[in-house]
């Protein structure tokens, strides 16, 4: 290429804006060209994330003086339903990104069900790609718009859909019990959030009941080509970064291990660990690794498997830029791989 | 009573140990009259915890110099193994709180299976009460030896064993995902303990095959009336103190939270959250507490039950107490119920 | 006594709020009647702090429905500036004990300054007394309203206070670096206190301009009799509780260190180490203990003081207890003692 | 080039050999050609430290096996006393970026004073060049062997040397109080390491008489053409990397920022912040960067000067590329400046 991709990162005041930032930051192919934060405009990206202040980068603007024509691509990390109100109107040509839950439900009566309210931008939902780029690879290469899948379904779904797919595991019962870094709950101010109310401590929530249940049943369902409806229970653990699923299914141990095995061996951010090993969230931190390992239950024919990526890079905003690389023709991996995991 | 009892407490180097001393420094019946380490013997307690310099406390002794005799009970902290050859010879007269895994196991086939080697003291575990206080409360009373319950199985068991008895959910499958403080594995050092191998990240170790799972079936086989054999996912959280397990069960939800709600009415330290609701093990830090709640599952007829304990209280130390309290003769919660949980 | 006092607290959503309802609540003289909080008013103190819910606790009300000479004393956690509105009018035969800045500068102009506006109560402030209790016992025995020392001033004046009465260091240069957890900022929400925040971190913040420096000023300058200004630098550590001082003094290591061990010896919250050896945050946490260590330093006439306390109890609600000890004709320990540093 | 440098990492088990890993595994002009780890020679690096299991790196070996010629640069993160004793050997052909402090004191005295014993590679130590990059650029392209800066001294020296050289501060007292993640340590296992020992609590350790004392005494020195000797404390954080220093000085605050600004303006690793900002260490996790802030004291003439970096990075490994950047004839930013802060 002659040129680097001209990228704009919509809602670079979260956690997910300012880890797009630190992703591309170095990439080969890309340079950031606009970065908004409506209630920062005006601001500098330092002044909201003081690690980046050494950066080079544009001011922080407010979405409504944002030309999207001038973008090649975008990273959308806005909050639910203010996603769809944007997104709607930005260009086909224009390679969008998004992180946020708008896009990821096929069905616009779950959509509905789950989130309160009649979905904003149906046309564009109807040429939504669901982003797990494992599974959607080549439709992600002709899409205009990508809902990149939530961190808990990432983990989830990275282990399970292939063992669906190949009938290696019941349907049902499906147990996930996950466990996620606080990252995962936004840069936004709440109680349950402070210092105090979270460290050094441990607990459930959502159980049940979480928003990402129905995505992960939307793609198991496709890949068992049958309904799925998982029991998934998610807790948040004192810690920054990381999530990690601990899944209890029906089927042999060692050959769910060998299935996942091959099927990922050619996949660069997919590591299946020897049999009976099992993956640690601060392996992967600050990269856009998912690590699964597997093992033996006692009960013969019942497996775990246990699966860990970081939420913010895998889970988000790396799985962002690894879409965006296919969207924008560049290898997949490009800009991604050189984050090895910071450990410790 | 006119005279304090006189304590000795067996493994004073260690957490539970330590933590057995806090909780008896302000006992209103109990006396703390001596303190074994080993390696220490001949120093001061404060010399190892300088958090308990300031109490007086008799000096570090050796095993070896003990006069069991001396003694009105023991709460013993002493490492697996040790602790059935150190309890071997002690009178039976001594009431002996044990927070060992020794004669937890009723079978010794299935003791020898787990932990690699025949038991070494078959007479003391044939009188050996198992220690959950909650359910074996007549036998304590007139105990000898108390094999206190694992903290995991003291988390575990709570809520499954009332409705395991009173047939309100399947024998299978239980599925028990727990989580652990750093605590659990003791102050023995490895480089798994090491801070920075701890914190900020998550995973689980010992995946369906903890020495706890045996425990925990023994005494769920006992309640059901039938053979348990449940899944169980051991899980280590960066925090001192605290334990949730999140459980897997077929049954009505609403119909458990009821019976578990009646059943622990009466209990000083089982408290049954309104339905819905979760625990936080945040909640009990320090307390001999444990918090219960329930939530039904997407799946009709399926359940969550999630409880929360301290793992150094009411699943070690602070269950010995509970229990030498009874053996002793005293109210159950003498000593302990003044102990609010420290939160933040 | 025939009957507990009736104490109420104010403020009671807070950490320090929270932390008095903890203390108090096995008092053997003390009752709590009543617990504020205006937002939360009509609500269980155990839906606001749940740990706290398996207490027989007062419902939680709007300060506007007290009648103040319903109760013995009052511990007031309310912030700053509220705190005199609101104690302006409590009768002066309630015993108030109050954990605010309020009425801690005596110099109205002092306070002008530092807080930005004019104090609105100056009749109570003249009768207001300091209330570090080792340095002021019996002028708290007879008060009627406390001025409970600020977190940072007690782990400074502790040591130091001894030090510049008996000329043992000089007025100038002092420099106190001291380190807090994060309770020590409160409950009220604000991105910076948020988990991601905080954690795996370390910054100083306030340098040299803090609030507590005039407060620091204003004792140490009675206990020199001549006017000293500290340089003070406040810092947050990623830790629930504790506050630790490291304060460079010029004065000898080993004339300070036997200064200190004598002045305290007789009071039961104050240990001083031995000589060389430094106190830990973590060995006093959840205990009202104030721990002391001297070091010389490489140049000869410079010592090295460091203090440790838990911000919230001896800096906070464990001092406001020891005071209302004092003002009700308790023994100043009572209720105290027995909460020994949970560790780990 | 037309071929990248070969690098041996010698003491590739412990978190500093780990580090260089991370940052050298896309260096576009290094490659690694070998790894020791005595204890755990023939395994691989994958099974020491899992997160970098993906990579396709050396297998571990014994140094006794390594042929020094063989390669182009060496990094070394051997203990000390280890390192004097294998870098003896090492042909001057070979570029050393040593990160023991085996090298960095050049009085043999002062280091048989502080480390208690006479030191065994004299002749080398006599060649070694100090490698704190930003002061001794010149002479490190030239060297054969770099004694790279300790973590404290970097954090201290980076701000003090500037002001020392340019006469803006007193040589006398300088009080530097420092923090450091427990990384710092190693990752050797020790009790006082534990995670239950660290975490949730604060203190001082080595007050006055840390061996990197004399090592900031050396340099600065040397930039003030005068005796210095400091006072020094050093800090354990709960946090896993990250080193900061607040740091007491008599000059004037305005100047002192002024003249570390210029100082610094074209250092791609050393930021000074605005007038009166302060530095976090989480805001250089991962990265090369040292931040620099700059405050006034209450006391005219008096400043505060806090310095932050990620110890492991601009504290070890990092300044190790740094210097092997140099030594090798690369930039000096070489596969550095891509690494971002990582924040959360």
């Amino acid at each position: 290429m002659t040129s680097a991709a001209n990228i704009l990162i919509l809602g670079a005041s979260g956690y997910t804006g300012a880890e797009a930032v630190r992703l591309l930051s170095a990439h080969p192919h890309i340079r950031i060209g606009g970065l908004t934060a409506d209630r920062r405009a005006g601001e500098s990206m330092g002044a909201v994330f003081p690690q980046l202040a050494h950066l080079d980068l544009p001011v922080l603007q407010s979405i409504d003086d944002v030309k999207f024509e001038d973008y090649d691509g975008v990273i959308c990390g806005l909050p639910h339903a203010t996603t769809q109100q944007v997104l709607a109107n930005v260009p086909s040509t224009v390679k969008v990104a998004d992180l946020s839950a708008d896009f990821r439900l096929r069905d616009p009566a779950t959509y509905e069900k789950w989130y309160g309210h009649p979905h904003q931008a149906l046309e564009r939902q109807g040429e939504a790609v669901y982003g797990l780029t494992e599974f959607y690879r080549d439709d992600i290469k002709g899409a205009s718009l990508v809902a990149c899948a939530g961190c808990y379904p990432t983990s989830a779904l990275l282990p399970l859909v292939p063992l669906l797919e190949q009938k290696l595991i019941d349907t049902d019962p499906i147990v996930i019990d996950s466990k996620s870094g606080v990252t995962g709950a936004g840069r936004g101010v709440a109680e349950g959030k402070l210092y105090c109310e979270v460290s050094d401590g441990f607990h459930a929530y959502g159980v049940a009941w979480h928003r990402h249940g129905p995505e992960i049943d939307q793609e198991l369902s496709v890949a068992a080509d049958a309904d799925v409806v998982v029991t998934f229970t998610p807790h948040l653990v004192p810690m920054n970064r990381g999530m990690l699923s601990t899944i209890y299914v029906r089927g042999e141990a060692d050959v769910c291990h060998k299935a996942l095995t091959e099927r990922f061996a050619d996949e660069a951010f997919v590591q299946v660990l020897p049999f009976g090993q099992m993956p640690q969230t601060r392996h992967v931190r600050g990269s856009n690794l998912a690590v699964i390992g597997v093992v033996a239950d006692r009960h013969s024919g019942r497996s775990i498997v246990i699966s860990a990526i970081d939420n913010l890079v895998k889970g988000a905003s790396g799985q962002g830029v690894q879409n965006l690389n296919l969207m924008l023709g560049f290898d997949e991996t490009a800009g991604l791989d050189r984050f090895q995991p910071v450990f410790p």
